[in-house]
């Protein structure tokens, strides 16, 4: 947009005009890299100012403060199926997913960490949880993994989607996830991984260019 | 633009123009919701149709095949980028990628896991990997999943921007995670947790909805 601008007192309005008629494709993403793929999974759609996926992975922040105002059921639902978008391994699905959001368990839930403010604000959360038994090589850990990637999934999308979102750790915290399970009665098997707060921000956060040399090595350490 | 098709024969070009220039804001991904924060971070942008954030969560799949088309070194920065800026366990950063170009360790590499065609097929990859020394409380074992939230936005990202990639594990497995601390010559406190080949699809998936409604659970088990 910043070139439009730039452009536009030269140009005048007809020339403004059309240069946006040629870039209103290029910058709509449901028409471009679309055309190389399925337009998308099923009946789910986008909605219209969703940011697009670099800027939100480099824009998301975590945030703990949350508006009263409501998030829609459809909306977690659209979560949740980011959440089961992830990879597991071996393609088992092994992280299931709990919505809390009735008033009582809410309550509860505040105590699990005393010092987390989001759990006092938050009105609805996705618990994501592992479930052991649907890992093939039940030796290994890695049902955390598949927990921790769809975890960032519904942070991801959070963001994009204008929701305010943070990982709040339960694993592997050994005294908050017996609290957890008990509260929501999970079975022994189902180990809850965190819970993520979801609402609309009532905090800003800035972000910054976060590449930092010093993590980035090439070939060998 | 569904829109803007439909009404175009009633309201001819003069009204067309006009819609577009008042849909355009909203169609921008840069200009809607990033009126709410910053326009980006830093110098980094995302390319023009990168895929918006929800359709790139929905339809990322698992490419294992790859053209031999290089990948920019720039983009792969990005990429870098976006792992770099997960969230982390108290904000530790306890990942560090490692950027595999090189014929010669490449051609090693596919020794870990012979089995696994995207590392025969590879010409760049990104290791990621947990340092332990950079976790505050040694005691938990949280890299994993720091490591994994990382990996997840390497994933999404290369998925919006046309590339295919897909999580190759090494932890936990105990026979590959030595090797590949010797190939890289990695410290023993620095744990590589998989390999993800990057490079442009030379296979097509479909996606459907993944919803599963056995997995989505409200308040209690």
């Amino acid at each position: 947009m910043k070139m439009i601008r730039r452009s536009s007192g030269a140009m005048g309005v007809v020339g403004l005009l059309l240069v946006i008629l040629m870039l209103t494709p290029v910058a709509t993403p449901s028409r471009s890299r679309a055309q190389d793929q399925p337009a998308g999974p099923g009946d789910l759609k986008a909605p219209p100012g969703t940011l697009d996926a670099v800027t939100a992975i480099l824009t998301r922040r975590s945030i703990r403060d949350y508006t009263p105002r409501p998030v829609p059921e459809e909306t977690i639902k659209l979560l949740l199926t980011a959440g089961m978008a992830a990879p597991s391994a071996f393609d088992e699905r092994s992280t299931e997913f709990v919505v809390v959001n009735d008033p009582k368990i809410l309550k509860e839930f505040a105590k699990v960490n005393p010092n987390s403010r989001q759990l006092k604000k938050m009105t609805v959360g996705i618990v994501v949880c592992g479930n052991k038994n649907k890992q093939k090589h039940k030796g290994l850990g890695y049902w955390q993994l598949d927990g921790a990637a769809a975890s960032e999934n519904i942070l991801i999308a959070a963001h994009a989607l204008g929701l305010g979102a943070v990982w709040t750790a339960i694993y592997p915290y050994p005294d908050r996830i017996p609290m957890v399970q008990k509260l929501l009665q999970l079975p022994e098997e189902v180990i809850p991984l965190n819970i993520i707060p979801i609402g609309y921000p009532a905090e800003r956060k800035l972000t910054g260019n976060r590449f930092d040399p010093a993590r980035a090595h090439y070939n060998r350490w």
